[in-house]
């Protein structure tokens, strides 16, 4: 199977999980369900369930971790719905569609958002065929990850404090390991903890996770200069309007793109040792560095 | 010790403990973290991690309940935050003092909500002295009872639905045991849960914690036509305003009354045989029917 069939593979796998691991419009409170549905099942990469799934692979655990995976796309999704509110970034489109309060009103948007956090931790309790102790460390690691300080909440709040203001290089990189890559370095460390690592193997994941979390943001803030709106799926040229703390406003677009092939070769060198079981992981590595949306 | 006494003692230990489980506003980001303690530190009565520990205590654990009992508050707060938003209810006052998003501006409240509900799994799943399955089953039933369909946010969104439009007692009811109810009962079998109740313990307290839900919505309701801005700390008269579904509207203020008293001798029947150790909760049930904030 190519990378591209594997990827294919996963993202339908995982959609099909997502379908069934979210309550239906059949089902009361119909609206926010609708609502919930609307920014989930728009088609994203899936790239955090993904990873999940491949680190597990990784480690050896072939089966199960579909379920568990799910988590980390509900986490997501609720991000961006809450990121894209009026208050916050004021975004109209996402994933090539209405955002979800353009669609159903704030008040639904902000419930929904709620929602898919909370079944986030649901999702991860009632996951089987994991030990509890390693169920409870994974919920707590994916709460730190999510979380204000240095987790993802953190991250957006320093983002939106930095809009408008001048950029140094400590905080640009604190919000980007906070707002992207604290969840990405989760995705994997949590499928990693599923696929009972050792805590060599918990390590070299984790250095591959932080360089993957960096080099997907650094080409996020690339994409948002050179890419279209029809390209991307959601609005582009918003980081530079907003006068968003990016790393081409810092270093330029030529050496931001320097910057993610290292990251690149740092993640490509973190799981060099785990042989063909880490093949999709360093594949996926790649998309990531040469991806157009 | 009486009753006052161990409520007042009670309330001020989980004030400590929730000041100890909260980021404080010299970490990054500090205006997020300010805004979370505004919220959570603005002295609310604590009902829900007191019924935690109550029934923990009624089935005979009196240690280590602090600590997950907080999780409750970190719930109930973040919902207050995100229902007082402009979006949704729209209030300016909470517990006596201008409303998160007053104080902070919508962004903030928002992500600040968003915090202190990731950070009620995280201090759930952060506990000590607990078995992992027991932690695992707390942390599935709490997210149950925050989530939608039978859960906090399923009756919120019900609730905003339900605005200016006929109320009939089937939606009453569905509204005030998902949006109130859910979580106060939660508190109630989780602390059961957390001090190891056998399965018949538990479904008295199952009894117990959706009776005393019910009474608790049913004073709300007619406080908020009786009480004034002063007494309750919050906006007066807004449900009338907002016509939203109350028991007052569909049954009138002294049947309510005495649907209030009804529930209260359920709740009371339910914790009989608990003897001694069920004195606090068989307290409380007496003081939520009996309050005036």
């Amino acid at each position: 199977m190519t990378l591209g069939e594997y990827l294919e593979k996963q993202r339908s796998a995982i959609d099909a999980e997502l379908d069934r691991l979210t309550p239906t419009a059949d089902e009361r409170p119909q609206t926010l369900h609708r609502a919930m549905r609307h920014s989930l099942m728009a088609g994203g990469k899936r790239l955090r369930p993904i990873l999940f799934c491949a680190a597990s692979e990784a480690v050896g655990r072939t089966a199960g971790a579909l379920t568990p995976a799910c988590a980390l796309e509900f986490i997501h999704t609720y991000s961006l719905i809450h990121d894209d509110l009026p208050a916050l970034d004021n975004d109209d489109f996402r994933r090539g569609q209405p955002t979800c309060h353009k669609t159903f009103g704030e008040a639904t948007a902000i419930l929904a958002g709620d929602a898919l956090l909370t079944r986030a931790f649901q999702v991860l309790a009632e996951a089987e065929h994991v030990h509890a102790a390693v169920q409870i460390a994974m919920i707590s690691e994916l709460a730190t990850s999510a979380g204000t300080v240095d987790g993802m909440i953190g991250g957006q709040m320093e983002d939106l404090e930095a809009e408008g203001r001048p950029v140094d290089s400590e905080r640009l990189h604190y919000i980007h390991r906070s707002k992207t890559g604290a969840l990405i370095r989760a995705a994997v460390r949590l499928g990693g903890m599923f696929g009972e690592a050792s805590s060599e193997e918990l390590d070299r994941l984790s250095d591959y996770g932080s360089a993957i979390g960096t080099a997907f943001q650094i080409v996020d803030d690339i994409l948002d200069v050179e890419g279209t709106t029809e390209s991307l799926g959601k609005t582009a040229g918003k980081d530079a309007q907003q006068q968003k703390a990016t790393y081409p406003a810092l270093y330029g677009l030529e050496h931001s793109k320097e910057l993610a092939a290292k990251q690149l070769s740092l993640a490509l060198a973190a799981v060099a040792t785990f042989g063909e079981a880490g093949d999709r992981l360093r594949g996926i590595a790649e998309t990531i560095v040469s991806r157009s949306a």
